[in-house]
């Protein structure tokens, strides 16, 4: 099993904080076949979306879009901007086919100004990631600025919800894999 | 009153056919006072939002910028990717500060392929335009694929359309001018 | 010019609280003849929708829709119940025909547990209105548990964004008003 | 396992169609063991949540709240109503405990006049379920009028998504009970 980590804010340090953290919890729960990758949007030139096939895409935005593509679970940092998803994140969901997500287990977390954008990303997000047939992790992790101190995580309830969102990742994504492992047996003979 | 209009696809040619005929309405309808600026961003090299000041970006991107800013009305012609706005549009909102729409009136015209996605624009994008402080204009023009023939538009219904949202986005916009004229008299003496 | 001002809450006290507070507000906005009128749904018994013209609802039920269908203003008191609008307020939207608030100036104040809940409304309640054809204003007053206290209103901020709640519908019902009035002229002769 | 199929339409026949179409693939698919019950709103007087808890409910609202909690599965039969939940469903919500849907896997149905509702489920439904901590299951069944004549389904492709949408819903059921039991058994000594 794959995992790639994307995190999409190219400034700041706060999402990348969280993602840090929830790979710490994730690498003492897999095994050693399973391969984990992080990617940090911003060490990557990536080029809008024209339209044509994600194979066809070179350089950087050709890595980054065969990353995503070669993974089972997907787990993505977003940092809210103007009430949404940042264009970094939008443009790489544009960059991929219609049904990128299916059969892969997506979860995300998320930071924030204030608690008042708490519900952003289940408006905002998840429709897109239905709509790229992802099977999504209900909960998601939320940290506002004052659950920051000096670089690091501040607050033990967002570490707690950090531990939760790793394990319920892994849960269902071995659960959706043991479903399409009976489902393509029975094919077989 | 200055009105931008901008086309956010930079693929393909439907969302631009119908910004180039609310455009064509729009003159009929405006006095010599007023501007009208038609902004193509596919003819722009837009950087990423990397979270500076809206003043200090240069060549294009403060361009394009500088010209949202200084409209009193906004249209937006939107192609919906993956279910939501595309990753061009976004990052223009990213690029602007967070209530850069406030006594803007803003408006939008809307391509998709299927009439399953008709609700998207209303979740997706007003919410996002409402965090910014637009006067929105409820209404919005919807065609899909089959709207369209050689080149240009195929249905009646989606050219009269067209037409009601330019009335409403002048009369809403007239409207709201009228109320900051008779809000700042009052502090005038 | 009718005001409605309709307390979908049918237990508890605070979403009453915002809407006396607004009432005392709006009071003092208008002038002799316009009118304004409170309805409190839990000192009436309302049926579920079942579908006949909102003409043949007959007692209570016939009462609240004539007044609402009778208003050029409506605002509404929205408790958050199950991070959406109360099943109390969704009925009176299903037993009132599909463009029911067209030329209507729609407003609301909402009051939920948490800041968490900022959001519902913008995604829950504004699309609704929307279909059914509401001018909206578009910002809301939004209160928490703790801006109450002892049965009164315990944070001035709330009581401020409730006078510009009032002042942002009146302008706004007045800005419609004069754009069908001119707009009605065109057609007498 | 127990599955309980709710119909919150009390007007006309459309989304009972869908959800009895359902209700004979279910049959053939699960085992002895298993219970299956179908609750038809429109044969019980629900009265609106007055606040209390939901074990204090008796009578008709009383029997349906039980029901609910009991079960394992819950399909809902939703019909579309002013762009949402009809209320009669969202007041079945507000009967409930906050975290009501824990551990029960949710799928649902919908009836629609037209294809542009068809996010409608995605937007207003999934979030609620969501916040009430519902499994649910990603894809839903979506018929518009045209998809029935004289009173039967007339769209094979609907049929077809019918029976994927039983299959899903019995295979992500299963896989959430062996992930419990598991985590249950660690508990175990």
């Amino acid at each position: 099993m794959k995992t790639v980590l994307l995190n999409s804010s190219i400034v700041g340090t706060k999402t990348g904080i969280l993602l840090d953290e929830l790979l710490s919890v994730l690498k003492n729960e897999i095994t050693e076949q399973d391969q984990v990758e992080k990617i940090e949007l911003k060490d990557y030139q990536i080029q809008f979306s024209d339209g044509r096939h994600y194979l066809d895409y070179e350089g950087d935005t050709g890595k980054v879009i065969q990353s995503i593509m070669d993974a089972d679970v997907l787990i993505f940092g977003v940092p809210t901007y103007q009430a949404s998803i940042p264009a970094t994140l939008k443009n790489i969901f544009d960059l991929l086919p219609k049904a990128a997500f299916k059969n892969k287990t997506v979860s995300f977390v998320v930071t924030a100004g204030s608690d008042k954008h708490y519900l952003v990303m289940e408006y905002q997000l998840k429709p897109i990631l239905s709509f790229m047939k992802a099977n999504i992790v209900s909960n998601y992790v939320f940290a506002q600025d004052s659950d920051f101190a000096s670089g690091s995580i501040a607050n033990d309830d967002v570490r707690f919800r950090l531990t939760t969102l790793a394990n319920d990742t892994l849960t269902l994504a071995r659960s959706y894999q043991k479903v399409y492992e009976e489902f393509q047996s029975k094919f077989d003979f």
